[in-house]
């Protein structure tokens, strides 16, 4: 058994976390944290998300920078659902030990750090282990993550995005003077486990953000290898996000492409599901997939296509349980699918 | 033209009364105040609730104990929309010169200051205002309200509650051996405009709170004249209140006498709809109606009767509106009802 | 008093504009019809919508071909809101005689009639009626709605698209090499009032439908003077339209020249709001305002516009008194906004 | 491996059997049927529930009255997620051959003829079948269940109920002359996967139904051994149930005692969760559990019980599977909870 930790677990991500590692046959559950900071720490999980009461009812355990080396040479796996600072600011003391490190949050997934620093709002600071970090996005870069020792998984947007565009970007099957349209809108748990006017009930009601500006864009331009336009919403929802894409193709580009495109991309890949019909956030929610389905109109070359994601499962914890399948030996969807 | 103002106009009760009292066409709504302290403090209403943009975009002017006194004499008609703390500190220097007050909060309804200190949790200190206060449940009681200088706007539990059990309390058809049973769900807007864990969209979700121990139970215990089990829920939708209230009543109660009961109540009150089918939330979101139906089952005497109000309305804004126009000589539904 | 009814008043659009034309100091709402086969012929409005239960509680008569006619001699003003086909096939009774007729259907919307049969499943036989009508969108055809006997009032999805893109349409700031990108998410309430499982509670989740093939998108393109791709979605909430709107400006197109062509649009219209954050649905929700917010990325030339709507409002019932009020020589906000 | 067939698999609650079965690890879910009347006959499980698309997606096989007999000796277990009368009028094909029924349909579950066809609308003529049918309460009747050969598996309603009441009726808890007032609300699959005007999204708002004539009253009088006053609500959600359960105790009930009934009927019982703060809906929605939570007013001595559970698991699916557990020899919670 995988000896395995979560810190920060009183989030969203870090519950389902929670969840996936103790349900699978391979991870061990051995231990949550939190942040000495958090109000949470020292509650038991079922506290906090009442769902794991009396079953997944472990303590969250209080973490601070002095025994973070310690805790890394305890683990085999460690996840990371901590805020961008924190992880940025403990990868050193966590890294080169013996735990690997599964970063779900954003402070390892852009390489250049100029652009980082516009889009974090601080300086990155540990320029060797962002250029060893491996971009975690489990359907495409199953290689190098099976050899990496620290994996910043994707956000959920670019992970939604990317899984629809790159068969297109990687057959060619893009008209480059046009950037591909993205339009996406997320469930409220997106913005994580906290007090915020935004995020209340009462104010929640469909509305754009982070227009022209949001710091998934980057992340998604950077590994698809071309510029987008990426306009995020908050829904009022809970969780999933549903991400419709507009591109016009090259020149020419027949259905019969794309969909050999898609196919040769994800035929076989339980987790990637080419749908037959436009899926919606439901049909995703609480599941490990990524759905997806898309027209063509050949008068005009525009190209639709929809990807439906769970953010918290997908676009993190189970995308992170993939990059852990994978750097262990096993298959991708282990303990996600069966 | 009646000068009007509102001191706390940034909160959910608040904004309605903007609205209310703007489209009123005997009340002027000559400013809009907030606390000092308030991040709100300077900002326009329409920038706060872009519901107003561009129409009632009044500035939200910063107001503090130093010039209640001077606002009071400037004013015919104030409403405090503010916490019961504020309105308990400021009623002193408020009451007593020209302008009435309408007071939202529930600083001035439980008359008993040592109840009063055990659920507000706080000692009260105005037993002169206190004493001299007037419950302003429109449809009940209409002369002392049109005498008040002070009136105590229910709260919004209350105001569905009393509204369905008065008339057969009055009639003496409640089995006074058994408590009526009160199970009410409101929408999230009754917490409050502020940020909070509770009520973040992705934490609510059906809940009973305060049972047994929430403060309306004695203020309704107080104004219907008997003892009653009250259970608030949070609900997931955003306004109104839906009351279930079951009651055994009296030995030989008939329909006729319960139809009786309420016709006589409310016949002819444009505000209280006898309805003929179970009223649904959606059916007064958005009005000042309080929507009754109810049915007895002979065989065991026990009568269950569903009340539905919209809690920023009905349960806030405009029953302090009927307060006002009954204070100033209006029918009770002028500016509500056309 | 312009005297009027409205047919089709038993759907969510009908009864929206039962409301308007009952508060509006200037119409008469004098009857309300229905289809003799309707399950709802006989009932009264407030038994189908509680919310106007005791209030706006006529009673829904039967109509049928026959008495079209007559209908239409002792009306002034005729507010249809009936399926597309009905208001094809009753048209030719309805006008040409006393009353003015505004069709909130499909049915003469599009003026080609091959394309009208592509997109609406059957043949126009109204030929002349069909060139005569006039496209209600109310701030831009305010002279020819003026002198109109048959409106064609918008879709939701044209207004929410064509208020937001004519003004960069007609001040020539598009790039008509790339066609306008619209996302936009509908509120379950465009779906019509009726038993469906699409539209039940349980099977609603944000979803993509009608992709590349909606029918509002030739009339979006017909009344904008240049094509776009349309993306229709269904939202889990009841009523509202937000419009995403994504446009790659002409060469050297400023911000200045964006804002300037919006404000000459729509400078002192008090429906057409130009706000100054993104709008989220539940700003319009219940109201006639058109709210817009946009965003130029100088780097690229892409322009996100925002335009936000209540679908069964400004998206039907709202519009319709607006071309009304036009029609009639009031101002076209007359009874909407005060 | 215990060979088993869902008939109704199209529904909601077939849909989670069918989830259930696959990924348990001693039954096998050989196949899925509907009437051959069903509009999904021949779609396959993931067309219509595409959360199961390319996973569970066994094909929907056409079944009637011919072939009923012959398939009761091809399987060892059949679950019956069909209407009432379906279940009624097949069940003599079904039973006494060699699959073990388990029936998910009300046509079994109250045993008096009389009150049978007053409550369902139509005479019970399976006397033997409806006098030998052991009723499903999985957490009370395990060993009548584990010799059953017809499971008659509660309903929704009567589960939340009885799972919360009983402990206090089997220890003469409860003051005999106060009826238990339960006040529930479902989530709107609780009305099944159909087409109807009440249960579309745009019409959906928590409101009453049923009251004081619900065929669910009958059920938990009956197996309550006490009479109720049972009000259920529909909510504005998809799934779950909370019942919010006020109950008169008898003279000199104290805390310790109804803490110790509470103990000794569900101590380590892993599906029933005594939890230590309100339940609300989400906590069990996806979940096989009831969690119960109380608080006793020690000076009236009312006591309020709330039970949550998810109606279409709890209340329907997982049950019927703790039922089969118990029918052949496993575990009650196995392949529920790990």
């Amino acid at each position: 058994m995988i000896k395995t930790c979560i810190i920060g677990a009183s989030g969203y991500a870090g519950a389902e976390l929670s969840a996936l590692v103790h349900r699978h046959s391979q991870f061990e559950l051995a231990a949550l944290y939190v942040s000495t900071n958090s109000a949470d720490a020292g509650k038991s999980l079922g506290t906090i998300h009442p769902q794991f009461f009396n079953t997944i009812d472990l303590p969250l355990l209080p973490i601070d920078e002095d025994n973070l080396s310690a805790l890394s040479e305890s683990f085999d796996l460690i996840f990371l659902a901590t805020p961008h600072e924190a992880s940025h600011k403990w990868m050193n003391e966590l890294c080169g030990k013996k735990a690997v490190i599964m970063d779900l949050s954003g402070a390892f997934r852009i390489k250049d750090k100029h652009k980082f620093a516009e889009y974090y709002g601080f300086e990155h600071h540990a320029d060797k282990l962002l250029a060893d970090a491996v971009y975690g996005l489990a359907d495409w870069h199953q290689e190098q993550i099976s050899n990496a020792n620290l994996v910043a998984v994707p956000g959920c947007y670019p992970t939604a995005s990317l899984t629809a565009l790159k068969p297109l970007q990687q057959n060619a099957l893009i008209d480059s003077t046009h950037f591909p349209i993205i339009n996406a809108v997320s469930g409220v748990s997106g913005a994580g486990r906290k007090a915020s006017l935004n995020s209340s009930f009462t104010e929640v009601s469909l509305q754009a953000y982070g227009v022209l500006g949001h710091r998934h864009q980057p992340e998604i331009a950077d590994y698809l290898g071309t510029d987008v336009i990426f306009t995020p919403h908050l829904g009022n929802f809970k969780r999933g996000i549903l991400a419709t894409i507009t591109v016009k193709t090259a020149a020419n580009v027949s259905e019969q492409q794309i969909t050999d495109a898609f196919q040769q991309a994800y035929q076989g890949n339980p987790i990637v599901r080419l749908r037959n019909s436009w899926p919606k956030i439901d049909d995703v929610a609480g599941t490990p997939y990524c759905d997806l389905f898309w027209k063509l109109d050949p008068k005009t070359g525009y190209l639709v296509v929809v990807s439906a994601i769970d953010n918290l499962l997908k676009g993190a914890a189970s995308q992170a349980i993939q990059c852990a399948n994978l750097r262990f030996g096993f298959e991708s969807h282990m303990g996600l699918v069966n």
